[in-house]
């Protein structure tokens, strides 16, 4: 049975081993920020301290009306949101091409691959033929683990989907074929940390 | 004495030079194509090609309102455009990073440095610490010349101004720092082939 908040948000029991790890994590814990949040952070901590170049691609919108007042900045009257064709993040570490998608799942078990599309699979395809690396950052919500696994990986889970398989990857095999970022205070995520690991 | 077409724009002669050469160029006209149009048609051969992965970054837009109607597509109801913190676009080609902004100007004798900001020469020079490549593609309108000028070469001309020198870089400037691409049918401005040289 399901109990509710008065606001009607579903009540969700902590497990055990949370309860138990919490204060362990607490210093570091993620106060309600999202993954974006948290590499954001990350990525101006990077570009600061001169350690690398990388920045989150503006959400691709398509603009249908635009009002310019009298004496004012230009107003977007109508505008929605548009697939973006490529990964959300990219930049430059050490003169290396370096792409990734970030994503978050609620999910304790596995994690979906409807997280990410056809468009951006090709993409990273691509950027890896071209030389560049690539990766995506998966993040379990609820336990606040955070992945890095390499594009090349997930694509073997990809062909998996494709050719009929399960449509997510389980949380045993993201522990076998990725590396663990542990949460940090500065830098939050230290993937260049794992990058310089795997180059 | 200034002639007008009846539309009100302002008739300007062409050139013995021009006329001379129109025949030659003809072929490869740009039919009222933007900088843009013509970057991210070759940007979409060199992907198609696989030559080279560099996309244009979305606009990066400052949403305030968004609608959510019942069966159909989220609705950006306000918004505004906010300056981007980087340059336009940017990718991976043979593995090395590729960082560049492209602008035009009307003005037939110089190419006035208002055109780009001190948020994007930041970017460029960053990108050139972490061992990147970064340029810029200056566009004549008025003649079709484009020229590619790496962002040390722009730095100059940035830095005298910030000294109290001209606001702007002449045509003879440019000629001497930058080298010319040719415009091409396809891709239409190969940029890639100068890369190459320069590399």
């Amino acid at each position: 049975m399901a109990f509710h908040y008065p606001n009607g948000r579903r009540f969700i029991p902590r497990s055990p081993e949370e309860k138990h790890s919490l204060p362990k994590k607490e210093s570091y814990s993620n106060r309600g920020k999202t993954l974006e949040d948290d590499l954001n952070d990350t990525n101006q901590y990077y570009l600061v301290q001169g350690i690398a170049v990388i920045h989150k691609k503006p959400t691709p919108i398509q603009i249908v009306d635009v009002h310019y007042p009298k004496r004012s900045a230009a107003v977007i009257k109508e505008a929605y949101f548009k697939q973006a064709s490529t990964t959300d993040y990219n930049g430059v570490y050490k003169g290396k091409y370096i792409d990734f998608e970030a994503k978050e799942t609620k999910s304790c078990t596995s994690f979906p691959l409807k997280n990410f599309h056809d468009h951006q699979i090709e993409h990273m395809n691509l950027v890896i033929r071209q030389g560049g690396f690539a990766f995506v950052i998966i993040r379990f919500s609820v336990t606040d683990d955070i992945y890095l696994m390499v594009a090349e990986d997930l694509f073997i889970y990809w062909k998996r989907m494709e050719s009929g398989g399960r449509k997510s990857i389980t949380v045993q095999e993201i522990e076998h074929s990725s590396i663990k970022i542990p949460l940090g205070f500065q830098p939050r995520i230290d993937y260049i940390k794992v990058i310089d690991s795997l180059l």
